[in-house]
């Protein structure tokens, strides 16, 4: 019994299934989304269609993997059973807790109402849909560009936050002027905050360094050192008392574990996440296994690793080794985790890497080069890769944006509602 | 000032475009859909951002096309001023009525309740969410086929109609029953309902018993020469008293012209479109072209012509011509349509094309090959056409459906919910 569809419950689920045992997937979505890419979704890089796998597809070759699409509502890990919002419940003679993550907003008010997050499909597509609508706005009615139309704010300085921020600054610099004939574009406003005075706090000093100045020379206004105290429908207001007029706040500031995963009657570690042991079971619970965003995992050193998809897709296979070896009846074997390394995207010429004490920047077409390799790689479904492949590198040379659709779940900004401040 | 981005409006905007002639185009939404595979969208085998087109890029090279997002609520032809929703006007020296259909219902009782129009993008992806939606609601819940969940009902045997029944069927018998492992799929109906004896009327009886034969052999019940008298949440009740219960009914029964057409005050003719003369302009007002879904438009003969896409291009370069030509004092021409053909495709192995007198039926990949070279020819961003090629090439080798996600906007069904009747 396997609760979530991400990265870690689909490496579970697979590995599982190759070895023919039954398995039975829950997720709330019918599909697999690609979390990584949801910030190019957002701005029209790729369309949805490419970073989001039919879970049926995926497991359509192995017949004792079920899949439900059901919203689970409680987890019972005594009795292994899980129960969905709709009555329905699943009992496993195991249990994987893969439920991930949902956005932390640490009560910032307004956060939830008014931020945009980026953390599943639908967040990307409503983003992508405000983004080119503030546009579109102030095409028609120039007034509300002083009203902060065309200024877009991204909270948090991780590599969200900074992969984000660079590519809406590369849609505000390099597309959007060409297809606004007589709006100044230049008017529009990126800005990134963070509490922090670096960005990028898990990577190397030089590469904090050289992802603020690739953001600056892109025009990305960084505001640093300072907390977003407020957000309201047309306005930011930072720790410092200054405010950004804006309707368009990307929310980037942090992750906290799935309310599943919370209320499941188990002790919450750092983040609210579940301390798992070496070999990734529950202490305490007898055939409960946590991984991915929902746990703490730590390397063989004892060290906390990252919410990383590399993380969590070895971390799937090593909770199904581990499952067959429970029912083989032999010992576990810890998780160790073999380094992938991590990179951040800074638009579409500058990108980071680093594995272990390694680390290397690159940039212009050798960047981008490098980071569609090892994302192509990384999108397992064979459709998606090669057509995903096939729009990154038009998008490149055109740089076209062809899905950029405002949707049918675009809501309508209502430009008199000003929030009444004292400033 | 043209009103309306669809086939005839971009035809008119991108002619008077390359002459320099300054165009103000209204639409509602920021991209151009590609209508005749809008029921691909719905059945999983194009993605959304396949089929859209986003209108700025379309223009990007065509400094006097000003692209406008905004609802039209009223048209004054007499002033030839357009105003929108949100109270913005437009003015024009010469006024192109291009705003298109939207479905007709007929009276059908709860048709605009319940049942699933295909005109707008945003229709198709409500509907391939529902279609994906009760598979799923069966496999969590076997209880509810008895109910009619896996029973499809497409209302009306024109082209949209067929084609939409043909790709239903290929779905259903093709793709489902590799997904759902112990799922007895083969419980699925897809029904077709027409009030005529025959299926695709426009065309000749060698081709509408060929479609007939070619439906039914893939198991499609065509319930011909009945109506439907009434569609409920749960059920479809036919003019014979008969009810098919199912969850998920498709309208492609008719359209009529879009409302603001309607309320322009300028008289309607045959299916409330507007009567043209032979150079579009209408009769009465000075400087106002109608055509596309908008109009009744002849051929030179006096025959009326088919609401179809290669029409409305065709006569947006037309009315484009004869702009030209009052500009410049010369005489308007009138339209002449050079006969494009007319098809069908009847899911994946089998098509009609007609041309004038000759016709062809194709069977097999010969069918599919020539419909791929027409439409992907047709789909002017080549963006779109390389990677929709790629997906429906991909498609039928594999029987793989990318883009089969149930998404936000799916309205999630009470099963509970049942009419009462009296049968």
């Amino acid at each position: 019994m396997i609760i979530g569809a991400g990265f870690a419950g689909i490496a579970c689920a697979r590995r599982l299934g190759d070895r023919g045992v039954s398995v039975t997937l829950v997720d709330r979505h019918n599909y697999n989304q690609f979390q990584p890419l949801l910030y190019q979704v957002a701005t029209a890089q790729v369309a949805s269609a490419n970073v989001a796998r039919p879970l049926r597809e995926v497991f359509r070759r192995h017949p004792t993997v079920e899949v439900k699409l059901a919203c689970v509502s409680a987890v019972a890990p005594a009795t292994k059973t899980v129960t969905c919002v709709d009555g329905t419940t699943f009992h496993g003679d195991y249990l994987v807790l893969a439920a991930g993550s949902q956005p932390h907003y640490f009560d910032t008010p307004g956060a939830d109402t008014h931020a945009f997050p980026l953390y599943a499909l639908a967040d990307a597509e409503r983003l992508r849909s405000r983004i080119f609508e503030v546009f579109e706005d102030a095409d028609r009615d120039r007034s509300v560009i002083a009203k902060g139309a065309l200024n877009i704010v991204v909270v948090g300085g991780g590599p969200t936050g900074v992969e984000t921020a660079g590519a809406l600054a590369d849609l505000v610099r390099e597309v959007m002027p060409s297809r606004y004939h007589d709006l100044d574009v230049a008017a529009a406003r990126v800005t990134l905050v963070d509490p922090a005075h670096i960005v990028l706090s898990g990577f190397s000093t030089r590469a904090q360094a050289y992802a603020a100045q690739a953001l600056r020379s892109k025009g990305v206004d960084l505001e640093l050192g300072v907390k977003v105290s407020d957000i309201a429908a047309d306005r930011v207001t930072l720790s410092d008392g200054r405010q950004i007029l804006t309707r368009t706040v990307v929310w980037a500031g942090g992750i906290r574990p799935a309310g599943v995963i919370g209320n499941a009657g188990i002790a919450a570690g750092h983040g609210g996440r579940i301390d798992v042991q070496p070999d990734l079971t529950v202490a305490g619970f007898d055939g409960i296994y946590a991984l991915g965003d929902a746990a703490n995992t730590r390397a063989a050193d004892g060290t906390m690793l990252p919410l990383l998809g590399s993380v969590a897709v070895q971390a799937g296979r090593c909770v199904a080794d581990n499952i067959l070896a429970d029912i083989a009846g032999s010992p576990r074997s810890p998780f160790r985790y073999r380094d992938k390394g991590i990179m951040a995207m800074i638009g579409r010429n500058a990108a980071i890497f680093e594995i272990g004490r390694r680390r290397r920047e690159l940039h212009g077409v050798l960047a981008f080069g490098a980071w569609l390799g090892v994302h192509a790689w990384l999108l397992s479904g064979f459709r998606e890769r090669a057509t995903a492949l096939w729009a990154w590198g038009w998008d490149y040379f055109t740089r076209n944006r062809a899905p950029s659709i405002i949707g049918p779940d675009a809501e309508r900004i209502d430009w008199q509602d000003t929030t009444s401040t004292g400033t």
